[in-house]
């Protein structure tokens, strides 16, 4: 498994070839078939070839319905083994009862790719749900590709055609919107055309029985037409498929995703601190942060970004000018650039003495620049053209409320004369109502966003900051440590054998150990004598806690006593350890008493991982203690991670400050503890069977001095 | 000055009837000048006398202009003078340099309320400033109220008048805006005309050089045709003023703020942990919790918050119904209604029964309510009518996206019909564009605010939802502990004479003593001997450290020692730390060792006080120790606070959890703490003198066992 045939390579390519061509056929048919076509008013089937035919598509359609003979003026097919030739495409709109046969005669036919927008399956309780599974099995023998079922159905507005069944025809336009709800793209369809959002492709996904998300991210990546790709999802199909294809797509272009159904998904019922802290939200968080994915908050901000994204280029860094002729929205601007990471940049003085010269007195010829209340367009233009000299600016952002004597088109024009070929984004704030409509068409004329509010403007300004430190991020080399897996396996076989799944201490340190983290030492004594031995080769100080399988919170049943100074002081901790656990919890299987090393005062962290059912192992990386769950002071990772990930990860806490020395104590050893992320990160990645992962706390020493795993829980998959 | 005489009270009485009754002349001007009236294309004289006219004003209107016979068809007086009566309101918009002169006329006229629209005073440099100064004493020694200088003017769309130079005239409606900045407020008109936004009263602040805030809140409070206040706002002119009245005034309806300069303001370097994790912007929300202001986050929510109050009663509680034709939007609306606070409301089995009996089968009969993409106003109707029933409900949602074959006017109208006089807050989300165009203008005549995005609509809700909690909070009772006043006194009296500003914390420690506060037991030794006998008495183990007002940040210096367990540890405990501090501080003035007795392990608190500026005492309670600047788990309020609020304070930080005994800890000593805060509130609302106050730690022991200050610092103002 370790090298690849040729051949395996060579059927891979084949797959992908065609997988991306029968794609094509949903962006590009040739010609299209529609199953249930309709002329009675109100009818789906009606709608929909209404809409193909309105969208001016120029290849050949084909109604199909028994029952007429010629519907909307075209000639209409009894069934699909009557039609000339095998369309390209087909549009399945009959009753869900009638799907199954219909999808065998297109799959007779020799059709590839089929639309599906007829509802009624998985979506509608167990009998669709079976129905679904029918067809997916014909879907499967015969190499078909299918949108949908129950969708809205599907359009393209440079091929053109819309086989949708909205009762609006999407704008022709460079972003590509994907949606696992159809009736948001209906109000999408809508809302976009009073905002000037046009789309290259519109995909209504539905209940993705084949084709998903990945599948048409996979296909866009290489749209010449698409300059961005939004999506609406409420889930992802294969979470490791569509990591690999977004991480790929995102270096192409932007993906901007609106996850839903983020509040409710948390409630998994987990054991380990970390999966507490991290439930599934956190999961499509960190996924979203691996592969580059631009996350959208709202509904709308998916649309303001991309409307950004499909416009302009994505700032190279942070540090933006802002010109207004008012201070008033030059300061919610700068307010919110600050709140957003971004800062108001800070001119060269030659660009100040410009400014100032250039400009009346009153103005400020400082970031942000107020051309004043009566500034025309000459005005506008002279800033921005001193502006735009100067180097230390990545985006540029000009603001205009209406007042009395502007002319907004006029102050539009000007702006898009004096920006022709700038090297930086764009963005224009265009505040107020029906007094800027007419600039805000000669923004988009000129591919200028405009934005009604400064916030607006601001937060999409912030996501393309995001998705180019994405694309800046270093290439992360991967580390592998030299480990002993083998005894890792041991340690799991024998769990398996007696049907445990929770290790205890002992146990987990062997894996840990086996790959290389560093322990506090250890030994397990079964009997007091045992323990005085131990005690002795550890040295006092040390700490005892109670060793049982049934037993993981130690603390909670008076399981643990710390700073035993002498064998006088353990024998009376063993016994009282020992009685408390034998009252607490009496069934337990008790194995006897752990003697560790006590460490010295240190800082304290959690390293943990839960893995997620969709994206695999997510890492966790905060502060430990007690403080661990109050705080939630954790940044989260899947796993793998390369050191880059891991630094960024750190430096994410908010106790970072803690671990860099604060008010004068010495730094902590954050290298010791990056280490050790990578090689839990490496163990995670070997052993899909570790389900839960905690090292709470890690003691990390002063800088040089190492990280200690104090206790460890790891807890394998049922 | 305990008590206040009858001519007081009397006189008191009169100024705010007077008051009153002079803004009532700037909402309801019996007749208006405008001096600088103008007929001359493009300018502000020009555009107010015209927007005056258009609005239909319905008293006398008197051009003043010394160039013209007649202005638009209006006789035009040469000056104030030559008028033929004293009219109610005078608009000047004569050049800034004139304006003084016009101002005295207009005083020896008599005329009392004055709006000076002309710029050039205050926010231009020097020469403005005292420009301003002196308008200021002309209406100080003649009893004027000003609105201005710098701003866009005033309208009232009830009077009607609009004395504004903007392009646009507000629309009628229940909102009064006001505003700092001119040019948002003709952004504004424009967006809100989009909106269907409709105002009561429109003002523009400007400089607020006599009017300002306050003085319009206090006036707007009695306003008939006002429902609700919005204000744009930079700042506030006297915190303490504006806090009292906003406190009233909420009381009566609902004041929403949006205030801009937040991030730029906590610039101001401050020495305690206090001051430092507070800022003024800080204050702020401080402010606005204390008085029930509802703070806005954006320009836009500012405005979607006002149409929600305007139109509807705030919800009695967080139990929302959701009503929707598709998935999606309800799953969106979902996840924001649990990120922000509310809850879906769960139905009582009866209601889901009836909904099941009543929709189909494939309908969703619990919250939200699917109705499905095809529903029309009659199912849109049978679930409204049956979810209203169930008294577990507060709030309603009824969300529509759309479909092909959907009339959304015709739901529009189902569901004003069968939401008449319900007892709850009822929202609609219409999603989508021009299509929802009808629907949204049934809604605006049935007062039922729409929102194209689930989220505004469930972020206004949150808002309306905090404003009820406001108003149900129980008046907080305040208690006076019996303290020792004097003993304070004297210790500031004692630091002002050898002006120090910074105490030591054994002074500090007395002035906490003199209070109430419980501190650790603390001795201050000038020698070695002392020392001895201060360990001795205290008892060991105990703590020593440096004592000099040079000295403030004493671990920075070496000068603490922990853990001194008997004399001879106390004695190189005494020099070590002599040493350190002369070698680390050459030229400080050492007092000596503070002796304090050994804490048990505790739970660590700081209590803190920052004096803010403009809103006075600003209260601190958070997680204390070295993780106080990290974590910033803090709560802040405005002193005096009641023992509601205090409970309220420790309730908002994420570490209450650790008080009331995480991992089977005991509970710690809360009830001490809130008396601990009361404590400190009553003394930095008795004593302004003190600035900042850190208590850090505060040592909080178990349930029962009180809390001790372990460390103090008091700093007076200069």
């Amino acid at each position: 498994m370790q090298r690849r045939s040729n051949a395996t390579v060579f059927m891979k390519c084949c797959t992908k070839e065609r997988r991306r061509k029968l794609l094509d056929e949903f962006f590009r048919p040739s010609s299209i078939t529609l199953i249930g076509a309709s002329e009675s008013p109100g009818k789906v089937g009606t709608v929909v070839l209404e809409n193909i035919i309105k969208s001016g598509y120029g290849g050949k359609i084909y109604p199909v319905n028994p029952s007429h003979k010629e519907v909307q003026g075209l000639g209409c097919y009894p069934s699909i083994t009557d039609l000339p030739e095998t369309p390209a495409l087909a549009i399945i709109i009959v009753p869900a009862k009638n799907v199954e046969q219909v999808l065998e005669e297109c799959a007779h036919k020799g059709i590839k790719g089929v639309v599906i927008i007829t509802a009624g399956f998985k979506e509608s309780g167990q009998e669709g749900y079976r129905r679904e599974k029918r067809l997916y099995a014909i879907v499967k023998q015969n190499g078909m590709r299918v949108l949908g079922p129950n969708c809205l159905g599907i359009a393209d507005t440079n091929t053109p055609f819309n086989a949708t069944f909205a009762n609006r025809a999407p704008m022709r336009g460079k972003v590509a919107f994907m949606s696992q709800s159809g009736a948001l793209c209906t109000a999408v369809l809508g809302w976009s055309e009073e905002n000037s959002l046009g789309f290259s492709e519109f995909i209504s996904l539905g209940n993705k029985m084949d084709l998903n998300e990945s599948d048409f991210l996979e296909a866009l990546e290489s749209d010449g037409n698409t300059n961005v790709i939004a999506a609406y999802l409420e889930g992802v199909v294969n979470g490791e498929r569509f990591l690999e294809v977004t991480r790929r797509v995102s270096r192409t272009k932007p993906v901007i995703v609106f996850k839903a159904g983020v509040t409710q998904a948390g409630a998994r019922a987990v054991s380990s601190h970390t999966g507490t802290l991290a439930g599934s939200e956190s999961a499509y968080t960190a996924a979203f942060k691996k592969c580059g994915a631009v996350r959208a908050d709202t509904i709308k901000d998916l649309f303001m970004m991309a409307r950004g994204f499909a416009n302009q280029p994505p700032p190279k860094g942070g540090r933006v000018a802002v010109v207004t002729n008012a201070g008033g929205p030059g300061i919610i601007t700068s307010d919110a650039l600050e709140r957003g990471g971004l800062t108001l940049a800070q001119f060269k003085e030659e660009t100040a003495q410009e400014l100032r010269n250039a400009l009346p007195k009153a103005a400020s010829a400082y970031n942000p620049v107020d051309v004043l209340g009566d500034a025309g367009p000459d005005r506008y233009k002279v800033a921005i053209q001193t502006i735009i000299k100067d180097p230390g600016i990545d985006a540029l952002l000009v603001i205009l409320t209406p007042q009395a004597i502007t002319k907004p088109e006029d102050v539009a024009t000007a702006i898009v004369e004096s920006t022709q070929g700038i090297d930086m984004t764009l963005l224009s704030i265009f505040m107020g109502g029906p007094d800027v409509n007419k600039a805000e068409e000669i923004f988009n004329e000129a591919d200028i966003p405009n934005f009604r509010f400064p916030e607006e403007a601001v937060g999409t300004l912030r996501c393309m900051k995001a998705y180019n430190d994405f694309l800046m991020r270093p290439r992360d080399t991967r580390v592998r440590f030299q480990v002993d897996k083998e005894r890792v396996r041991q340690v799991i076989r024998k769990m398996r054998d007696e049907h445990r799944k929770e290790l205890v201490e002992v146990e987990a340190q062997q894996i840990l150990l086996a790959y290389g983290l560093p322990v506090a030492k250890t030994m397990l004594a079964t009997n007091l004598e045992e323990g005085i031995k131990a005690g002795r080769e550890i040295g006092y100080p040390v700490v005892a806690k109670i060793a049982s399988p049934q037993i993981l919170h130690k603390t909670d049943v008076g399981g643990v006593a710390v700073g035993i100074n002498n064998s006088d002081e353990l024998i009376s901790a063993y016994e009282k350890i020992t009685d408390n656990a034998r009252r607490m919890v009496p069934d337990a299987d008790i194995w006897g008493i752990l003697i560790q090393e006590m460490l010295p005062e240190s800082r304290e962290l959690i390293i943990g991982m839960n893995r997620d059912a969709q994206f695999g192992p997510l890492l966790l990386v905060g502060l430990g203690g007690v403080y661990v769950e109050v705080l939630k002071d954790v940044s989260l990772r899947l796993a793998p991670i390369g050191e880059e990930e891991a630094r960024e990860m750190l430096h994410e806490l908010k106790s970072y400050w803690l671990l860099q020395g604060a008010r004068g104590e010495r730094p902590a050893d954050i290298d010791s503890v990056i280490e050790a992320m990578l090689r839990v990160s490496q163990l995670v990645t070997d052993f899909p069977d570790i389900n839960e992962l905690d090292i709470n706390p890690l003691r990390v020493m002063d800088d040089t001095q190492g990280c200690l795993a104090a206790d460890a829980r790891i807890i394998l998959e049922e």
